[in-house]
């Protein structure tokens, strides 16, 4: 039995409390200065606001203030905030007496920016601030389904290996299975990227839904392109091809392109509405759609890496945000032969 | 300008013909023994039953009685007849004068018997009996999407580069656009096996629908498995695994997966229909699902060619057409890490 503090009371956060009271841990979960609402709701025992799943009653809650607490005799410390909030937080937790050595399972994804500009990785940001070693999390893991206990496959991968057994003993339930990888760029490379490539094959599911005719065939070479892409850009950040063309990255790729918040915003772009407005309108909903951003930053990145030539799928996204008024045939000029 | 005869007027047939059209070829396309009802209403002037897309009335129709005209002079002989009736009408058009060295586009796809019994590709087993070179259509090629003119990405696969480049330099449009490839092995083991696997993607679909909570990340892990099962058949049947990490694979198990009768038929039996009854009810409505024989197919197939320990998914797609009471379980145990 470990003690397993989870950072952020989000979808995924409190998702995670799941499997790790399964496990038969000791679970504490904290919310940041944004969570008040959904601690609220949780401690009046009614179901998370966003996974519409209630957290087990022997989840142990902090707020804000109780971040020491939270984090006193923890075994394992997952990140699980958003990717604008999570280094802020990082710093918070090392500096409220975070444990070195402590493994760190982290679920944020995307990209950041060092001091000097240069685009990174999340835990490229992160290793300067946190004391311990990072566990990336990743693999086809909807938050709803993590915490409604539905089956799913998990990828942990850091190169500690010991600190990922560590996590993936702590973690693991029959529901919640996880493989284990060395490879955290591939990993966290993956997991970054596919919010914008799923965007890409939402547009096309869009296509279908504004002209009532399917545009499948298109969606389908957008994946296969988008999975081509992820290769390259992995490999460019110093992870592996096969964590790509597995759990971690396809897996990944396939279920964000079936649901979520990704793949809605790219729907609403196929369907017609302007890129603008339809991220306006999701984010007066407190919907943030993370591979906006990322799309942003990781054409920063492949310029940097000179990895931009083959990566004709992502400057079309990068395109589409920018309004260009012919998605479907900046799509099909980008993914299908020539 | 060529002469192109498609033999097949079923819905793949058929959509071939809005290419070959738009490419500026003649184009015949002959109905078989079981297209007199389709020739009739596409005489009249009114949509294929299949596609609701009408043909081109430039498109010289041929019935099964016409098979020798339809063959005189072709310049290349498309093959789009199901895979239970090609190697009867590659024997009559053999007879009916098909021309020595005419390339040979071949859609049908699946696994066949030679007369020792032995399961085979479908091109090995039509090499006997036809004189000229196959070449594999392959892609994520939805007829009603061809035949509608929307962007279609398809492969090229053969020995013959001269015949590949041939069908292709044919049947390219700005919206069919053709990707050549010489791995003919690698693009019919992807396309035969990916209707197997997209039945286990439906299955989790219809637990979906069952339950009215996602089972996305199942799905997801499924899809994950399947390509790599793909890459590990296509490898014994002498293909190459990156014509399954392509269009020809995960192109072509993606569109497959999102709708088509493969997809349908999964999604009745994950809802809970027993698979006998769903497989009885869609045979009533005229569709066959040819995952279920290539199931049993390449299950005997890998077999025989020692391939068949990693096959895990394969193995649980048996299992539940065989009517297992635990499609989830057995998916789930199938697919995820362990």
């Amino acid at each position: 039995m470990a003690t397993v503090t989870i950072l952020g009371a989000g979808a995924m956060g409190s998702a995670l409390a799941t499997p790790a009271v399964a496990a038969g841990n000791r679970v504490r979960l904290w919310g940041t200065w944004l969570d008040d609402g959904i601690l609220a709701e949780l401690r009046a025992g009614r179901p998370h606001p966003r996974t519409g799943v209630p957290v087990d009653h022997r989840v142990e809650l902090h707020d804000a203030g109780g971040l020491a607490a939270a984090l006193d005799g923890a075994d394992l410390v997952a990140l699980a905030i958003s990717s604008e909030g999570v280094l802020e937080v990082a710093r918070r937790a090392a500096a409220a007496g975070l444990a070195p050595g402590t493994p760190l399972p982290l679920c944020t994804k995307g990209f950041g920016r060092r001091p000097d500009g240069r685009v990174e990785l999340l835990p490229a940001l992160l290793a300067p601030v946190l004391p311990g070693p990072v566990v990336a999390v990743g693999g086809p893991c909807k938050a709803n389904e993590v915490a409604a206990g539905r089956p799913t496959a998990a990828v942990f991968a850091g190169a500690d290996g010991a600190a990922v057994e560590r996590c993936a003993l702590a973690l693991a339930t029959p529901a919640y299975r996880v493989e284990r990888s060395r490879d955290l760029d591939g990993v966290e490379a993956a997991a970054a990227t596919k919010n914008v490539y799923a965007i890409a094959v939402g547009v096309c599911h869009g296509l279908t839904e504004a002209g009532g005719e399917p545009w499948h065939d298109l969606a389908a070479a957008t994946f296969t392109q988008a999975v081509a892409e992820m290769r390259r850009l992995a490999v460019a950040l110093g992870g592996r091809e096969e964590t790509v063309l597995g759990l971690a990255g396809v897996g990944d790729l396939e279920v964000t392109s079936l649901s979520g918040r990704n793949r809605v915003f790219g729907t609403r772009v196929g369907r017609g509405e302007p890129p603008s407005e339809a991220l306006a309108a999701m984010a007066a909903a407190g919907q943030t759609v993370e591979g906006v951003p990322a799309a942003r930053l990781a054409r920063e990145l492949a310029t940097t890496l000179g990895a931009q030539g083959a990566l004709s799928l992502l400057a079309a996204v990068n395109q589409i945000l920018d309004g260009h008024p012919d998605p479907a045939g900046l799509l099909a000029g980008a993914v299908l032969p020539r």
